[in-house]
């Protein structure tokens, strides 16, 4: 640190001073001295990053094709691939909190990638020479519709690679869990309070459906996300870009990916407002309601070990507290549930951000594609750790199970066609008042033989319609 | 008031006095006593009342198959018709703020119908006799599927009636106008200020998107409300019901309604969770985000009569300030918009409430379908108030148009390819400092000759990629 | 409704039919025929209506000292005192979703009152003579600052007649059970989970002290809640006012509440934003949060009967289940618990209009005191019927929690000073796998003697420092 | 990275490799195999680690007086410095994302604590000997109530440190800017609309006064922060603590923090709800309200340059567009705006968070502390960017403002009090159509003499009552 050597470059505000080891040039420098607010953990995301340099890839083979200097556009594939490798990120030191369009990020990028194309072609660094930032590796863009086209791309991706195998593996573990449990029969709870019986397999294949249907509202949210500003430059119309631009660049995108990015039908909303990004972080705060419920199931079923329902056995993964010994915590479900609420947060975040555009362009862009990508990565990433390290090593505590079970006062309810609701529940009252079982009660009541009770209520036969 | 007469009727706690004009009996009169919340306003929403009309209407005609005797069947579904048809009202008296799980809302219902049944059929009110609310009205049903049943019913319903015309209505409004102003060039506003151009037709078209894709995103979450969760019964088991009555109801519901209703695949998920409608929820948050934009940039085009930006001439439609006279103000604007912001809350209350189940039911039922429906309602009137009052009277003020495009110093952008950015730059912001044109400075700088000037930059040639 | 009569008004717009039967006049009915959005349930809350009697009275009494004719402006404080009373409700048919500056709504009582007046006086309706709903009643006033006027009113209002009250009244019957329950030992639960012990009135302490703060956070936001924008007129500048109307008429509003309002020091800022029930609104939102908790807690404890944790009884209301015969379920718990979610999602609500006020005014005026009534109304009423319905009834299951508390395994903490957290844990794990007692396995492992065991794990020295 | 060198731990599950340079344990590296949830930028934030080595210096300086060998506590304090001062930061690994008690970031610093007290006192690194992480780092606590100690003292101090210097940095500004424009006198804005007159000065003042109740509403929640939990060990009661323990830890953190921390009256409370948080956050949440308003109001009266609103001069600080040249983007509002909508998010989650606690323990303790201390972080950090980059530097465009003010119809509202309200009405709505001046239209419609309007209408005297 103390050493570094740098660089003099300028910008039209005068002189500064650039780490001469790093590839970003004036404008970034500017940015880092008139943005001190947060400080590195508030950097861009790196998915965004990365996405740009995809971007940036995609528009130089276009731009080639439209008679950008074969050269020129070589170096700055090759630089491009670079930083969508991750191999030059700590050439991105800007924060989210910046200009509100992300300019100062596209243009750490075109720095970035514009003095490593320079070296590359054994030029000098910040001579913008043979490769300009401006001129070159931002041809035929904007800001405007370049960091859309990135926060697109980025999402898209962490959808994909994070938050859908995530949601994968969590769907898979709950459902061989439903399986597994198909055949025990236990007390169901409404109101919290005990209820007529279900087998633990249906409890879970309710949670199984919660995590299939995550992710088809995902994937329903994604072809908005799939479409792209680039082309758009600075207010939509397309300005100083070719026809057919837009196009190309949204299928190099899409073979760079291999995800299905189309070209935004109307460039106009594709700058002015960011719905599709409001629309996926509103999937995402439906994952995190389904993910708070489940987690939220697991832990109270497996509440105790002595004191709690204790129908559920979760593995112990750590030492639990640091005062009481023994203790084993619900530590999994946690993280989930801490998880799902940040989501929820974030999701306001992105409300909020999304519907304060005016005119033609939002300018709350880093912002809102910073809470999508944490709220995907967040809950990618929870599902994971908490499959792995707690549903998959769920056992049922079948003995405790099968107590609480019988001790049942809600199988009175498999008398309702039988003998009516009224009667069914007298028996219900009597025998908790006396702390007595329902048959003896019913009995005792006259309303029904020991015989006709043995074969009414049988829980085995209380799981479906007849 | 003074001279309301009263039945005596009794549940299982003792005697409750019941108006004797209603139709309602002793649990009903028991939850208003009990939960004195809110007052007559936070009233269950009709559309929820009307709903279960439409579900207790299906459910007597499948149990007339599976056996109910027809005369007792055939007087539940007219009594439920009038239910349905809103004749009933005023017997609906509970607020949302009861039991969780809706469960006095649906004896509410049950109670209402068993009784004007009775009186169909020539029976005493509160007798029970021949039609009773648990044993015929609530047959082959638990609150815990009903209640669920009538709330996708119901948010379905004012999605279909009220929402997605009003969607509709604004979007056609919108899209005229884009037509109407598409020869109209002006300038372009990004980061709220002075940007390149482009049409009047082509701002508007960004928002005709927004509403087109607000009507997707809508009916993109609907398929999942479609799923009803009659048949499910106590805990989603469906106990109680018989083999096929889950499949009949639905499509019982679905031909009354005109909508594909369809039983849902898991019963358990469809009573323990509302996921559904809080991705409906989602998907009404992003239409409030795409209409406080929309809002917005209308009031802001139309702010003047002198001071603003003066774009677009708004229709008067009262008068406006008690104390400025002639001032006429965006007032349809601002009812949109505190809609939005009304939307985006209560979105959060669904959020919260859907998080919240615990095992095999969710019990913040009320309070999500209420939020739902006024969110469907509210966007839905207020998007047909603003068409009408507002949208289809919009009109552009193209005198000031002109003069504010022919001023503008973002024009130089079409320069870019031509002389490079940072000579574009220097024109610009030597033009500002000078109160001068760009023409001007472009000349006396030695970038340019006039006649370059006027070739390469005419607004109506920077409206798209060439 | 068919026979009604009209008479015919006209404002700058036109002529206007006005049911014969109603104070209210043109600019009213022009506002019903532009804002159909809602219906009745949207209704301008009363609490602002009345209000608006109190203003409009103390408005008109301090016009009087400034020279207003004393028979016209003792006939308004006849007619505002009707409008305070609620004798005029039916005369305010407008909804929330208005102007945002809710200057229909003061247009709405300009015209009640000086209607009334006018009748009071012998006049005729609709003929502003000779009391003028602009030049009389809103003398000296503008709906930019009454509005938020009586906006503060209602809110400080509100919180003192019905939030502030349920509060105290939850609170005392918490704290009498606290001390009810002192001497009760009970095992301790975090993380869910099993945990050393304490008293059951230790317990509701917690919720105790919740309340309490409850009570002195939302005083805390009070003192700015009690600024007054009256005499701010139009912008904010007091512009058609005379010098001393501001402050007679806060100390006029405070002698006729009782409360202590007073005139806002700056008035810009009480009408261009509305901090001060954002504020508030934070502070109902965390009641909100307190309440969750305390409901969340009790249902829980109060789970049962047989398969829950069961260490609370709870009171019966109602019946049940409509399918689960005897079934009591911990309803006062839900409705609360909806309560709270809704409370938190109008926050969002408020917040959202409260950061998106332009300029001299925020237009989201009428949306955010609606929201704030709501909570503050919810919050009150919901703590009155769970304190009356469910808090003062609980009991104790003392066997149950003697049970819990005896098997307990967390009891092992007490060893920790001893023996160490190592040895500890070990120990409870041991008979945890086993099933055993803690005793058996500690003096089976030869940490300690039975004596030690006696003599250092006593529950009910567990329960303080020592 | 390669050539990492490890010691072997073990704790109850097995044996871990810890790096050798590493101060942390095996319970950290566990936690870092079974939380892989977010990636290094979701590490717990340095402020609660700073404030753990408080916490721990206080509390071994108490256990010193009730009997710990003064060696090992004075080894543990100065160990504990060294955290405090940010020397350790790279001991400590774990995200947010774990248990929701924080149990293991608490264990994360007893280890490093130890272990660095031990190579201190010359032993050997993870040999618990003769400092032991549990038995003497943590005496007399447990992570719940040292996590939550330790998120009052972080946030308390972030909140002195970076918040209210921030915020008054920004109101200084403002209020020089205040001073400096009282008097330009300007057209005034409601509705988005022109009205009547007022000074630039007063409209700043408006800014002041939310940020002089920024900085009230942020100090009025801090008591219930002051409050801490240390002391209440497990669950509230203090068991394993002395008589005074927790006193005189609280009054130990006071002295080396200099804030008037104190012991929480009901331990209970401190451990199981988090309300003060809540509270704090919703203090923060109206702030943002706040700065969105004030960022929004000047990026729009800087609107420009010559197509906005045009009455301020925003100062440039870089470069504009990447494609539009000489474009100034007001970037200091944006990041403002943005860190506002951050912030009203963060708050949702820090709600959700605290509503969801159970029994003795809420366990989503890291999420709620990462969120309050970034709200509080990025408000004050973007209030001092906001004023330094932006609001020092504001000019009044005089030229503009007068010409607009000049220009205005709601001059006419000063006619009211002489002409009444609806013939001034009809001059605005004349002039407006006539595209004429106030006065020509009034003399013309013969309501007044030249010499009146000249008279009557002066801005200058427009601005106050009179």
């Amino acid at each position: 640190m103390a050493a570094t050597q740098f660089r003099i470059e300028r910008d039209t505000f005068g002189e500064l001073k650039v780490p001469a080891d790093k590839y970003y040039g004036a404008q970034t420098v500017r940015s880092t001295l008139n943005f001190k607010i947060g400080g590195p953990s508030e950097r861009m995301p790196l998915p965004v990053i990365k996405a740009f340099g995809i971007l940036k890839k995609a528009a130089a083979e276009v731009n080639k094709d439209y008679g950008l200097d074969p050269k020129i556009a070589d170096a700055i594939v090759q630089a491009a691939d670079e930083v969508a490798a991750g191999k030059l990120d700590d050439h991105f030191p800007l924060v989210v909190w910046q200009t509100g369009s992300g300019t100062q990020t596209n243009m750490n990028v075109n720095e970035v990638i514009s003095n490593r194309a320079i070296e590359i072609l054994g030029g000098k660094l910040g001579s913008k020479d043979p490769v300009h930032p401006n001129d070159h590796v931002n041809k035929s863009q904007s800001s405007n519709d370049t960091f859309p086209t990135a926060m697109h791309i980025a999402a898209a991706t962490e959808v994909h690679q994070v938050l859908l195998p995530g949601l994968q593996t969590l769907h898979d573990a709950l459902a061989a869990k439903a399986e597994e449990f198909k055949d025990i029969i236990k007390i169901g709870r409404t109101h919290t309070q005990d209820a007529v019986p279900l087998s633990l397999g249906q409890e879970f294949s309710g949670y199984v459906q919660q995590v299939k249907y995550s992710i088809e509202r995902v994937k329903a949210a994604m072809p908005r996300v799939y479409e792209l500003a680039a082309g758009g430059t600075a207010v939509g119309t397309g300005l100083n870009t070719r026809i057919g631009f837009a196009e190309k660049v949204a299928s190099t995108v899409a073979s760079l990916t291999g995800l299905p990015f189309v070209t935004a039908p109307n460039k106009f909303e594709a700058l002015a407002a960011h719905d599709a990004l409001v629309e996926l972080s509103g999937a995402l705060n439906t994952v995190a309601v389904s993910m708070m419920k489940i987690a939220n199931d697991i832990r109270f079923l497996g509440s105790g070990p002595r004191s709690g329902l204790g129908e559920l056995i979760l593995p112990e993964n750590e030492p639990g507290s640091s005062i009481m010994p023994g203790k084993v915590n619900p530590t999994q479900c946690e993280a989930m549930t801490m998880v799902a609420a940040q989501v929820m947060g974030n999701h306001v975040a992105v409300t909020i951000g999304g519907s304060n555009g005016h005119f033609e362009l939002n300018v709350f862009k880093p912002m809102m594609v910073k809470n999508v990508l944490n709220s995907a990565r967040l809950l990618g990433d929870a599902s994971v750790s908490f499959t792995n390290n707690c549903v998959v090593g769920i056992e049922a505590n079948t003995e405790r199970i099968n107590k609480l079970m019988n001790e049942s006062l809600m199988l009175v309810t498999a008398l309702n066609p039988h003998i009516g609701y009224d009667k069914a529940a007298t028996i219900a009252k009597t025998a908790h008042k006396k702390g007595s079982t329902l048959k003896a009660v019913a009995v005792e009541l006259g309303y029904l033989t020991e015989e006709q009770f043995d074969q009414w209520v049988k829980p085995s036969e209380m799981l479906g319609p007849k």
